[in-house]
């Protein structure tokens, strides 16, 4: 991959160097474009970057240009003149044109928006006010759109004249006279039907579309639900106002995942690739959950600071409980990252909650009693082969191996509750969150660690203190 | 959502009941198939379904057939006689074919297959057989290939015969006279094309293609890097055995994100929702893990139990263990998980270490200092309000707020070094991972968290016996 890279880049430059153009278009032609930006992603001659512009078709280089890095790009923009601007302009798409402005110096951004034909301008003006992250912001406002009335034969004729400019002509849009969506005609509808039949006989009237607010992640579902590979999105009075094509929507899945995974580690969102990130931006992202979780363990260092004469006098309690806090913990973060993934891919609504604390409960059990039994076997071995200092056991006298079952036992206990509570408060969370309308990916990991952790502890103690140690005679 | 869920399935049920084909074919063709499907999901009355398959066209009951219950499918396929069977197959894709079987007892499995059209047993033989999770296992083998010397008006006269069979005609792929694949023709190219050119001069020849091994994972990162609607899947001789759709390729990248999330979470993989997950599985996925965990926690419990007898001096260094242990594995984890996300996207490759390392220096120092003094403060608090029991500190007599800075700075101190630690190792282990080709995912969390344990108890109790106890006279 990395070796392709360099050969591509030396084999273009050289191609400009030597004023090859045959040769730099024979790249293009054969080549992805994006393989060629990503190739030449550190080029910034701009004489040389121009001369691609000058001699391979434009057909290719809008596209081109897109994929380049902004620093390229507004190298590029800087150096052309209107006309060629107007040109570049006028093939590429409108949300092209945005996603350009959005990293573009002011200054540039108004030479593009007063160059930029009238119609493109309108739109891309109208694409940079959609709220970020909703169908309004993602979508693109180059589609073809027909009335009801019209012929097979004609629709396939407006498509030869227009279709160049469209993002996509795979799916023509249906309106009656009062610019209401009502249908939408797949091109393969159009090629299998008779040149005179009317669009109004053919076109599907089962589509499904969404609204400029609704969330880009629910516009994401509707194309999985429905296996689209465009939709339109339409105004509160029912009129197209622009589509969202399938490739948009894998950019949205994937940066959707990468937000869920992020908040589940206590990240705040991640926008930017790492790389790309500034350090104080990294830093601001990670320290306050940071301190959060820190500020949250106060309960937990509560109760083990009152327990503080009983640490003394036996120390070895002080030496599972990290042991304990952590096996809650990441039981609660299994359950509750379950539940929550669930919940995002609307396996499951409100209503299920009952059915899903039911299995809950009886996952729990045998876990607990897994956890608890293997706990039990593993600190024995840890106490008799002397990983755990024993001397204190053995200084109390009596049944020394009875005493190392009691305290192996008290940890086995503690789990088997400890495993419960994580996995029933762990499940609950999640609900809890979606019915208040918060984010379920951000709160419920803390917060589950730091309720198991207090139940887990004041279980260990209170075992301890009412049970085990007396019978130990501490 | 859930309100029209059971206003339909009423109507439903209501037009089957009465016996209303007119009805039930307007429903189906003004409501998507799926959301019929969900409608009457419990619906276990044979009869009832099978009138559905009577009365309305096969255009729509085929792709309504696969999105029905498994159990469902399955009392269908026993109701129906041979005929109707093969009505059902023949306008079925292979690859929902394969899916229904795939959930089937076995003599359902052997009726279907005796009673599949020859073209299509063959078909659904050999998709059976490719190994899960390559692009083998989820390509389907209904595409259009032509040769490229066809006609551009030959080639839509084919589409116009053949296409209803495929799945999907936007993309007719191209082939020499050895089938070898030498190209794609998009089906707007087609259309934009005059009559008489030949596929060859108006083919793509920088088109992409994947092998029938490769993994599902890379498939789909294709697909996003090409803006794909579709791609040839080829053997090891380049001739084309199947192609994948980018409505396959949204159902993968949900898919690999699931993984990759329940991976992070110490959960072996989900690979059914979690309703139809029966407990043993979900048992069986969780609690292997959590062992895990508990006995690589060995080193930890191992450091503190021979720091008891600090532990016993003075028990106040045994509160702040978990808070300093949580602080490490919290960092360490997000910065795992940052990484290991760039990693899958492809952000960066192994050679990029060194920078991303040198940036997390950079980044663990200034989070670290934040953290450091935070918790400096933070503790000076609970312990001067009584949140944490200080008799233990009192009782030493001389400076009483002095040595609370000390015991504080204790803490910061180490906590600067978890902080510095725990991000160097978070960083450094997922690039270990990839070189020796482990997935990322699944390990570092675990034991990024267990060596940071290690380094941050070893630097508490050292800083304790080598420099804050001496200074305390303990």
């Amino acid at each position: 991959m990395e070796d392709n890279k360099s050969v591509l880049k030396q084999w273009i430059l050289s191609a400009i160097k030597n004023r090859n153009a045959a040769e730099l278009k024979e790249i293009f032609e054969t080549i992805p474009n994006i393989d060629i930006a990503e190739a030449i992603e550190d080029v910034d001659d701009v004489k040389s970057l121009l001369y691609i512009f000058k001699v391979v078709e434009s057909e290719y280089t809008a596209e081109f240009f897109a994929e380049l890095t902004s620093d390229q790009q507004e190298l590029i923009i800087s150096a052309f003149s209107d006309k060629e601007l107007v040109d570049l302009l006028n093939e590429s798409y409108a949300d092209d044109i945005v996603d350009t402005l959005q990293e573009m110096p002011a200054n540039i951004v108004s030479r593009v928006l007063k160059t930029c034909p009238k119609d493109i301008r309108g739109d891309v003006n109208r694409l940079l006010n959609y709220k970020e992250n909703t169908a309004g912001s993602v979508m693109t406002t180059e589609y073809i759109e027909m009335k009801d009335n019209v012929t097979v034969k004609e629709a396939i004729n407006t498509i030869r004249e227009k279709g160049k400019d469209a993002e996509t002509v795979y799916t023509i849009f249906v309106r009656d006279n009062k610019r209401t969506l009502i249908g939408t005609v797949d091109l393969d509808d159009l090629i299998f039907s008779k040149d005179d039949e009317v669009l109004n006989e053919i076109m599907n009237k089962d589509f499904v579309c969404c609204n400029v607010n609704d969330d880009q992640e629910d516009v994401a579902k509707m194309f999985k639900r429905y296996d689209l590979t465009a939709m339109a999105v339409v105004n509160s009075e029912n009129k197209i106002v622009g589509i969202i094509t399938v490739d948009d929507v894998i950019d949205i899945m994937e940066q959707e995942a990468s937000e869920d995974i992020a908040h589940m580690a206590a990240i705040t969102d991640m926008e930017e690739p790492y790389l790309k990130t500034p350090i104080f931006k990294l830093v601001l992202k990670c320290f306050p959950w940071i301190l959060v979780l820190m500020v949250l363990q106060v309960f937990s260092t509560m109760i083990l600071s009152s327990f503080e004469a009983e640490i003394t006098k036996f120390a070895i309690l002080a030496v599972f409980t990290p042991l304990i806090m952590d096996a809650g913990g990441n039981s609660g973060g299994q359950t509750t990252t379950m539940i929550v993934r669930s919940l995002s891919l609307d396996e499951f609504s409100g209503k299920d909650y009952g059915k899903v604390l039911f299995k809950e409960l009886r996952v729990a059990s045998i876990i607990g009693a897994i956890v608890g039994v293997f706990a039990f076997g593993w600190l024995m071995f840890e106490m008799s082969v002397g990983i755990v200092n024993t001397d204190s056991v053995r200084s109390l006298g009596g049944n020394y191996w009875g005493h190392l079952c009691m305290i192996a036992g008290l940890v086995g206990g503690t789990l088997f509750v400890t495993m419960l509570i994580s996995r029933m408060v762990g499940c609950s969370l999640p609900f809890l969150a979606k019915l208040v309308k918060l984010d379920p990916a951000v709160m419920c990991g803390p917060i589950t660690t730091t309720m198991v952790d207090i139940v887990s502890l004041i279980t260990y103690f209170l075992l301890w203190t009412q049970i085990v140690g007396p019978i130990l005679g501490i």
